[in-house]
């Protein structure tokens, strides 16, 4: 029954069902930059200072595809990053590309983590991109809102006729997150500006669980402020990164969701992607205890 | 006499070298948009709803090929604009990396305008990406600063490194361009925050002219809010797009430049890309005219 204009499934409504078959609003990020992946892992592929973009590039798919197959079953989705694949030019985009259609095959959402943004027919383009069907397509992907609000529109739209999701930055985990998005504009901060902005396409596009298909980019570093964004964005997801490795205190997750347990899904990068840099065995079992921490906390 | 920490010639050194030559402060875009090409450009090589990705890109960088041929000895430098090969997935950034190439084989400066932004780790692996030597290496490159300083930070560094250039968008050419950029924080406008941000560090990389590397992107759409940002930012290059097709009238570019007439760099995409739109005769034709018009005006 899905036509192009009216998808039956959108994006939100396949999340929150992975959401609750799993018990867990967990997500996987997938960064793979080479100084960090192990010595074995690198040696056995030849990878070294004379290795070519190709090369490298195939490295990056073949540790994604690991990833992948670590943590297939225990999430809803993944989150590849795109500038650690842009990196080596076309051959990194062909990684990513395979790295997408790998963990499409293995039945995840996936969720590019991108932070596009432009005006008009440029606008158009990124969204043709990612989120129409062929070429590179994604379930989701994540914004950037500085140009303004007519410049999320082509995006939205795009999100509206095929039924896909974007996450728009509201208030990122970095530190100096703030100095921009706290910056006081007559009783609002600027994240809060661009949380308004959002709002009536999310309300204008809820899925059968409540939920529409712009979300927010809200950091596991500022609980406080992920409290004041969710009464503004009651019926947007948040995806919050920044657990673990950037320091987000999972224990204060809980002012990221709604009171009907949903509302958020939570990232997780570098601790999961390497566990042999954080002290953990393996990708598994990095994603299994970032499972449990979140589960306790929520 | 070149090292990679103190490059002997800067990005802002040769613009400002290559716009005294030619008398000119004029630069081109370049959007290869499939759907403005002229029919028979298409017919000649076979594009039609069947053509697969990698004979669209092709098309793409063969268009391009020609805006760089028509230009090459009129401007200092042309801009291509990411998402129209992003469009294409990998196919469509080795047409980029082949314009790229081509364009600076004819001896031009290459701005690369996609707006990239993100945190930490992740801003390093843009820069990495678009920066440095080796890769899609370009000689400056657009950001988006809505995550703030600190996510600037690894693409100054770059910049500084490799004596390339970065323009972050301050004020863009957008008719939504104010609804986040000219709220009042304080007695400041959110974009003349943005222009405080860059300053010290276009200040500490100004080169032989007098010129930083980290320059502005300030649409020719909003000539007043030009005005304050350039006693804000002395010593950035503004690149201006919005001439032309956007709207952007050119007796007002005179507030975009310092005393010195330097300052600003104008470009036009789509007048001179696709010059039958516009009533145009030629590529060549439409990129003479917009030079001759930006010069009675400055």
């Amino acid at each position: 029954m899905s036509s192009p204009n009216h998808p039956a499934m959108t994006f939100a409504d396949r999340l929150i069902d992975e959401i609750r078959a799993r018990r867990s609003p967990c997500i996987v990020g997938i960064d793979p930059a080479l100084e960090h992946m192990p010595a074995d892992f690198l040696r056995e592929r030849g990878i070294g200072d004379e290795s070519t973009r190709e090369e490298r590039a195939r490295a990056l798919f073949e540790y994604s595809a690991s990833i992948v197959d670590a943590v297939h079953d225990l999430v809803a989705a993944v989150k590849p990053q795109s500038a650690y694949f842009e990196r080596y030019g076309a051959p990194g985009i062909a990684a990513l590309e395979q790295t997408v259609e790998y963990a499409r095959r293995k039945g995840l959402l996936i969720l590019l983590d991108a932070k596009r943004g432009d005006i008009g027919s440029m606008a158009a383009a990124y969204a043709a991109a990612y989120l129409d069907p062929g070429g590179l397509e994604v379930d989701a992907m994540t914004l950037s809102p500085y140009l303004g609000s007519d410049t999320l529109e082509p995006f939205f739209t795009a999100c509206e006729t095929h039924g896909k999701g974007a996450f728009v930055c509201v208030k990122t985990s970095n530190p100096g997150a703030g100095s921009l998005q706290d910056l006081d504009v007559g009783g609002r901060l600027v994240c809060e500006v661009v949380a308004d902005m959002l709002e009536p396409f999310s309300r204008r596009t809820a899925g059968r669980h409540g939920y529409g298909l712009i979300g927010a980019v809200v950091g596991a570093t500022y609980p406080e402020t992920a409290r004041a964004l969710r009464s503004r964005l009651p019926r947007s997801i948040f995806l919050v990164p920044g657990i673990g490795a950037q320091g987000g205190d999972s224990t204060a997750l809980r002012a990221y969701f709604n009171a009907d347990g949903l509302g958020a899904i939570v990232s997780s990068s570098r601790a999961v992607n390497y566990p042999h840099l954080y002290g953990g065995e393996s990708i598994r079992t990095a994603a299994l205890r970032f499972i449990e921490q979140v589960r306790g906390a929520v």
